[in-house]
């Protein structure tokens, strides 16, 4: 079979389309991100994805039925006086090999292209490895005209992190995408690494919301986190019982928390 | 050499087969199910299967011949009276690595989809990590009518199983298969997943006999699934033995078990 | 490039020629074998295989020159009497993944079925996890006369042995060897498993010899045998005193053993 | 998308260029060398080689600009009375796969082979497990006559080093080149092993100076030379410390080391 099987859904005319990604990653910020975008959005369905280096895998819903796997790109059609309509790539998994990651982001990149696509924003987690209260973003791009533009936004660069780069298909979008003539931005959401993290999502959505122009209504993203806010609070106070004495009560199973995605 | 080679042993016409495939996998329970299927029907050779994704080994027969490991496709003329001939998959090995999975079971379904199927039934085990006295037959499918129809069968559909989706074969067939435009089944027998478990074979093929409305006689399989059961309690009573004291006999070796296919 | 690379070094026309094939593997035995029925035929060079599936490596001699690790194909044209010529395959690797492994015999097979073979010997050691005062020559063939055959050679073909069949480049080239049309048969000396063994390769070199009825001193390999025999007997009186009492000399290292291929 | 992606910058004619390859790899000592000669002649860059074999991964720079992870090659024009441009092929990576070194390697070759190479020099480290003062430059080559002009030049061939042979992309540089009709020579500094090693890549340069009748100024080398000795030596002091006995002061952390490149 093909490496990556790029499936149309419908046939569109998209303005200077602006790409984002946000696939699962470090925290899931990345896909909470462009999946909450996506929907507030209410982007329609352009293309299924499937490729060889996804899991041989399906997924089966609550009523039975069976999915395979895959990446999704939407469209959302913007008003007529924005300049940019937009894509939105979210999905199951990133390629499960480096090779598949580098064939898989390059051929969305490539059906992107002929969709006109000029600019991508890739989201994405940057794991602290402690606690973040206020998350903030960092971030990375093509360009220092580009980096300038980002700094007015709020966003940080830093001269060290992310250290080591970014490894993974938030990095290799904007890497491969200039191949394909186009500049982008990454935008990493501070998280602890341990849990999903929705806040760390809403820091970055708000960013890309006011760069791109469009209304985004934060209520459902900002009650998911708390609610994962409350089950970590909750693992912290059992945890506290547990270390304080031999009497405390049992602690809650870490397990709650889960993998809300 | 090409990914997959399938090497048709006759050239046949099937009146609208229905796509049987039982691999190797959890408790053995898919093989064992399809390969009494093909047994019991006198279903023919069609087709072997080689592919590099396999692994490069043959199996050596008691008389000392040599046979490179493959799948397998096997037909089945129904009688006048039906509307479906079969085809029925069995094999020796899943491909070995999630690449392998996506492309024999590509081409497969392709060389498939020539003969004329559009309909699939994919027999698995389930792993409940418990022992399981009155195996359930638990299912997925590709369309809601399906579903539907596989309830008036007996077969479960549960919120929860399987909570992760099919990983292999079983789940490949499916997804893949809409690809193509097959519609299909996922028929899976509950076991423990520590043994070969030839009764939980039976309960997946005994709904499978029904939908398909074939004449299957359970007999040998049940003979099967007694020697196991057997082997089983012995196992059992030489624990408790070691268990309950140092006086104890020792124990029967786990081995005797074996993984009879 | 390509997936393998077979690099004629001279064009020669063969009468009928038997494929041997000798690679590394277990106790060394089919390499050893193959290499000194080359080394007593004298026979010559015809061709160097390379692939990607080696490892990225190259040897370097004791003056210094480098040489890419390969397989290798020699030639040797039999007397006017004989009915077969021969060609042997030895080298460095196997392929170092499945894939791998069917790649290479798969476009080595391709090759010489363009030079006429239709009958392959591979030759092979079979680890037995003991000390082997004399081994046996242990079988595996394509067809049930070559079976019969080899027995009337002192060739034991075991129900049990090998119980899981052969895994690699000797089962390999006799399973894919069918679907260009080839017989053959898999010799297989008993060894231990922990050694090198050169008395093995003996044994499976004397059934060989006397099959295709060419004629081969076993001087040099009878040296080469007594010179282990003689290592591991100093290993194995190291290792006795040792456990005798603490008044023992130290051992003898294992290391002395090398690996003499 | 392609395995190995080269992207020309620039169309050069060059007089019979010699390659110089030096990647990561032992100490660093290659790729230390290969990029000090590009930087002292002031070598501009040539092509770009992207793979899907390097990691999917962008490096940021501090003013966070991203940079797919690449080699590259650089040329050299030499001054009239020279026989020979320069080619210098340096990088962030070798392929990561043994797959993936071969299809870099031989794609890289092909492409230096059309800009008229026909000698090759390879860089490397040589691990030798121990500190090592003053490192010998060792060699290994593609013909005789080669070891006998690299002994004038003061590198040793021994009979023992290197033992197995060479891994990675300096013997394979050579090994695949000889496919190409390029003969050539790997220099390997000797190294600990444990740290970047400036030293032993200034030995290895300062015989490659030689060799190619090129003025390279070696005092930034030292001086970086210095700095890794110098942070080696602290370490040394606070491991002595440490073991002297318990009134030690908190030993220096080997982090400080990091990896110099």
């Amino acid at each position: 079979m093909e490496d990556v099987l790029i499936r149309p859904l419908e046939k569109v005319d998209l303005r200077d389309p602006i790409l984002v990604e946000g696939l699962p990653g470090v925290g899931n910020v990345g896909k909470l991100a462009a999946d909450y975008l996506r929907d507030q959005l209410h982007a329609k369905p352009l293309a299924t994805i499937y490729s060889k280096f996804f899991p041989p895998q399906v997924y089966v819903s609550e009523s039975g039925i069976v999915r395979l796997v895959s990446n999704d790109l939407a469209y959302w059609k913007a008003p007529a006086s924005a300049a940019h309509d937009l894509l939105i790539l979210g999905g199951d998994f990133q390629g499960i090999s480096p090779e598949g990651q580098y064939e898989i982001t390059e051929q969305v990149l490539r059906y992107c292209a002929g969709l006109g696509v000029r600019e991508v924003y890739t989201l994405a987690g940057f794991a602290q490895g402690r606690v973040i209260e206020e998350p903030r973003v960092l971030g990375a791009a093509t360009l220092p005209a580009r980096v300038d533009a980002m700094k007015r936004f709020g966003v940080h660069f830093s001269r060290n992190d992310p250290g080591g780069g970014l490894i993974g298909a938030s990095g290799l979008f904007l890497g491969l995408g200039r191949l394909f003539g186009m500049e982008g931005v990454c935008l990493m959401g501070e998280t602890s690494g341990y849990f999903v993290d929705p806040r760390s999502a809403e820091a970055v959505l708000k960013v890309l919301a006011k760069v791109l122009g469009v209304a985004v209504d934060f209520t459902a993203l900002e009650a998911k986190a708390k609610e994962i806010d409350r089950i970590a609070q909750k693992i912290h106070e059992a945890e506290q019982r547990t270390t304080e004495g031999p009497s405390g009560s049992p602690p809650a199973s870490r397990e709650d928390l889960g993998y809300i995605g």
